[in-house]
């Protein structure tokens, strides 16, 4: 085993680039089979073995700087980097995590999650670099899905105008986490693939050269043209008028192009991009076939490639998918809208019935979001289905486009709380702290997928401005479905169980919890109500006001930031409205980034379980029921 | 006079093009004639005349769309859409808006202010129209600046793909606010400028046309490179590669050849980009001259250009340009970062000081926060100098890359608070609800200029992560320098005027209006303490401890979205305390969006006066003083 020798970059050096064909082999064993136990991002770490190796092989980390878009593909990186011992515990809480991580190695040097990220930090350090003096190489790699992200263009747009030295790599594996969309996967794919191109620069070289032998006039206009005419047959010409010089397309895996590839790159002035072509999943057929399926995946059989399946009620993600085609037969005017996420999204099916109807836009979730307001405002009724993490990017857009313009906008924001395994990139914790306070915007979040579905018609019948739907990324609670979809009244809470002198007024899967505790306290002899606050925008102000009224002590029990949550936006409303008795103890995610892990074990760190709700309520003391001023 | 029959698009066509000219003089004259009264944006308007013109006589407003990127460039529009007679009220209080508003015309089909989102609109519009079954038709005009914003790739990436029927009309004036930057910007004074490209173009065209009179060998082989080559030489490669056709590029101010550009446009199938060059400031000597000083200028005198000088204390942003450089003689970390506004920001000293410590990303505001993290990460200081409005493009970026990373970078947040004219596409007032829920940040405002300046110091003496000063688009209020600057202690208030029984905790400017109510009331008996609450994050703990214990009733005071500001932190704090009985009234801006006026109609729209404050610090009774449990 060459892979027992290799505890650190410099390890690789010793070996013939040749030999390194053996390592590679190697480190994909040692993924399939890891893996397969934890789970994780197989196909995209399979695709960048070699690429992987000469980098390190190549460059001096962590003098030299490797940074990696996204980081769901740096595991080869972190097998490489001295941390091979130590992916038993891929992903799982206080283990290896499952994208870059600085505390982890000195050779991680920029921590992401989220995509398109890399060439502004690596023009970050380029330019750091200049500025000190100093001479290390900046790397950067990119996946070309990632590319289409507008701050992946902003950089380039300013790496290209500064000429910093500099090397991009293009991963292109003609896909991202689904297949890409977009002119520039377009482009990319007719550099790989269009005869016109490669026939192109054959020829006019070849012309090029058989020049001199004509004589006359003709020769002069042609001499003439070939300096000028050089430069536009050069494969990448989009790089090349961007400033950058564009080197290949290469064969990912083929350990000696890429050694003799990178070499060169690293001998030129001014930025490089490099593009590679890798075959996602590559060495390991099941990953190979279904890419997209193997992107992230669940424990498997190494053998068969037979996936573990999770048995379970049906994810909030798939109710939403299966409610919208229900909702999307009776209504032409539904389109759907995503940045890159058909599948994660649970979209496929919808796609499937209304492919005129669906539109992935590929990673771009500003357009995505300034689209939807254009086509509600041209009498549609677009659903911007988004994960939690990746709507922080459309901020702005929501603000500036949707609820300015008070467009029909419907936003299905999944993933809203702890999602376990991702950490802390993917958390959608902020969701409700970065919208609640945008003017015109509607905020729900349903207690079981039989009030999602009813969420969803009462977003669709809302026809006064932008409506918002957030669920967890967990199974539904396995309630039956009710027959009739029906919409539900917009600022109105429902009272789950009776109780007095104390409520909890919880949202989501926190109503469980809640209901967990108020079974506990009863034993106790204490009575709790519990409120699903199921509209977090606006607040329930009927419901509010009785409660004053009671002189209830309350829990704002939620799975999200506590600062600028629903608890913080009730404590808003009873200040507004001059009741300045009430006591309200605020339970959510405290101000710190919460790292991976199981979702059960993300709520025990933080405090959000029935034992600790149950002992809150214990330390508040019941108040005299008398009407508040 | 033409323009006086001119009262909707229509009456444009009863004309030949030619006769336009005359109206497109008269134009211009009515517009240097009004805004020397009013102020507003004359060298963009100046620029697109003819441009405007032509689209209004050749398309059908408003069933065709006609979208203008930012819309401070649509006043010509706005003349051709019957308000001509409003242009005395141009970007004042309850009159004209100085941006596209729907409410103001049915012309008016997309409202914006930030960049770079008319692509989106463009495609969304397109999209529901062929949904619908329609065939109207759809036209962006975009700046060669806002191009360079990241969205507008995403658009063009999606626009590209799908192949819509839709026209951009690139408005190329080489220039921004400021002068442009970026590869993009290179790329399209090539275009315009490069003999390379003439030439080649040139050359090949009549090269290719004697290509034929050439026998054996040789002539095959060209035969076979003609069609192959051809496509490379069109002006706007970049364009076509990403799914366009590229017209231009084409004189703006002729009017012939924009008709003919856009007959053709407008009989093509798929997106085509309209590559238009055009003059800002165009007709007004002293705007041509200096377009950006003339791009957003106040009233001036028509005949001399000489502008009307506003006296009054030097603005928060010209203390924080000058500061900034006496900071980075002392420490040669600090370098400033700007997305495309060293203008508006006060960096232009700064940057003829240090130019190779000043960063102008051109309109990238995500990317200019991660390249910020990235500086920070490799050790230096650098300075994020960004409008509150267009941080919101960064929310994701500062929360994923900068605060998650615990990067020092500092943050100077200029036109916090209300902006006056520009209205409710730029109001700084929810950077503090977006922000302060995020973990690691830490939040200031200054009371006063000389504030500021300690400010500064104290946020790059910081090295424990991110730190924001936000300051308002204001005169500073006349206060002497300190001599030494000096780091304020964090997360501590002051005092600035002793009280009993009442407190008013305000921010920035909020101040004066706190100290004014605060002299109301004392000659009605009531002394109210007045506290500069500097730190919006964290909270000074200790006073607001004291203010339990003393049972002070307390009004937070601040020009910013009451929804998520310091209010509500406020409020948080004392929840999450168990502190129950305090009594704290919210003022600030409340949940809507306010139009444009002066900042102090602005101010007395939603009752940030001292009048105010006065009545409803007389509304709360005082308490007595206990401790608070």
């Amino acid at each position: 085993m060459l892979l027992e020798q290799i505890n650190q970059p410099e390890d690789l050096k010793k070996y013939a680039v040749e030999e390194l064909a053996q390592l590679a082999g190697e480190i994909r064993q040692f993924l399939i089979e890891k893996l397969s136990a934890t789970g994780g991002h197989l196909a995209p770490n399979l695709g960048v073995v070699e690429l992987t190796l000469i980098l390190h092989y190549l460059f001096d980390s962590p003098k030299d700087k490797i940074i990696f878009d996204v980081g769901h593909q740096a595991y080869v990186h972190k097998i490489l980097t001295g941390r091979k011992d130590r992916f038993d515990t891929l992903r799982k809480y206080k283990g290896l995590c499952g994208f870059i991580k600085r505390s982890e190695s000195e050779h991680d040097v920029w921590e992401a999650g989220h995509s398109s990220t890399s060439l502004s930090a690596a023009m970050g350090m380029a330019t750091a670099r200049d500025l000190k003096g100093e001479d290390n190489r900046v790397i950067a790699v990119i996946g070309d899905a990632a590319l289409t992200g507008g701050m992946a263009f902003e950089a380039l747009n300013h790496i290209g105008h500064e000429k910093k030295n500099l090397i991009v790599v293009l991963n292109d594996n003609e896909m991202s986490i689904a297949p890409n969309v977009g002119a520039m996967h377009n482009y990319l794919g007719k550099i790989r693939n269009d005869k016109t191109y490669k026939n192109a620069k054959k020829e006019l070289e070849s012309f090029l050269k058989k020049i001199p032998s004509i004589g006359g006039k003709l020769a002069s206009a042609a001499e003439r043209l070939k300096d000028s005419l050089k430069y536009l047959v050069v494969s990448g010409v989009l790089f090349e008028e961007l400033g950058f010089t564009y080197l290949g397309p290469v064969d990912g895996h083929d350990l000696v192009t890429l050694n003799n590839t990178f070499k060169q790159a690293s001998q030129m002035k001014g930025p490089v991009l490099v593009h590679v072509i890798t075959t996602k999943g590559k060495g390991y057929t099941p990953a190979e076939v279904d890419s997209h399926k193997w992107h992230g995946i669940t424990p498997y059989k190494m053998e068969s490639g037979q996936v573990v399946k999770a048995v379970g009620n049906p994810m909030y993600t798939e109710v939403f998918g299966s409610t919208l085609i229900e909702l999307a037969e009776q209504d032409q005017r539904i389109v759907a809208v995503t940045p890159a996420m058909p599948g994660g999204s649970g979209l496929m099916p919808f796609a499937a019935r209304f492919p005129d109807r669906m539109i992935d836009v590929g990673i771009a979730e500003q357009h995505a979001a300034t689209l939807c307001a254009a086509l509600a405002m041209e009498g549609l009724k677009p659903v911007y289905a988004v994960y939690s993490t990746f709507l922080q990017r459309a901020y702005d857009q929501v603000v500036h486009d949707i609820c300015r313009q008070d467009a029909n906008v419907v936003f299905a924001i999944d993933r809203a709380g702890f999602v376990g395994a991702d950490g802390e990139t993917h958390q959608g914790v902020y969701d409700i702290s970065f919208m609640r306070h945008i003017p015109n915007m509607v905020m729900m979040m349903p207690k079981d997928e039989n009030e999602l579905r009813h969420m969803m018609k009462t977003a669709f019948d809302y026809n006064d401005g932008p409506i918002a739907i957030r669920y967890p990324r967990v199974n539904g609670v396995g309630v039956a479905y009710d027959k009739e979809l029906q919409s539900i009244p917009i600022g109105t809470w429902e009272v789950v169980r009776e109780g007095e002198s104390y409520a909890i007024a919880a949202i989501g899967p926190m109503i469980q919890v809640a209901l967990d505790a108020a079974e506990h306290l009863k034993r106790e002899g204490i009575n709790v109500r519990v409120i699903n606050a199921r509209f977090i925008k606006p607040l329930d102000a009927e419901m509010l006001n009785q409660l004053a009224r009671e002189r209830t002590n309350m829990i704002v029990l939620e799975e999200t930031a506590v600062l600028g949550g629903l608890g913080s936006s009730i404590l808003e409303y009873y200040a507004q409205h001059d009741i300045y008795d009430m006591r309200v103890k605020l339970m959510g995610v405290p101000d710190y980034f919460v790292e991976h892990g199981s979702v059960k074990e993300q709520r025990q760190e933080v405090g959000l379980t029935a034992e600790e709700v149950a002992l809150e309520i214990k330390k508040m003391k019941p108040r005299i029921q008398t009407r508040a001023k």
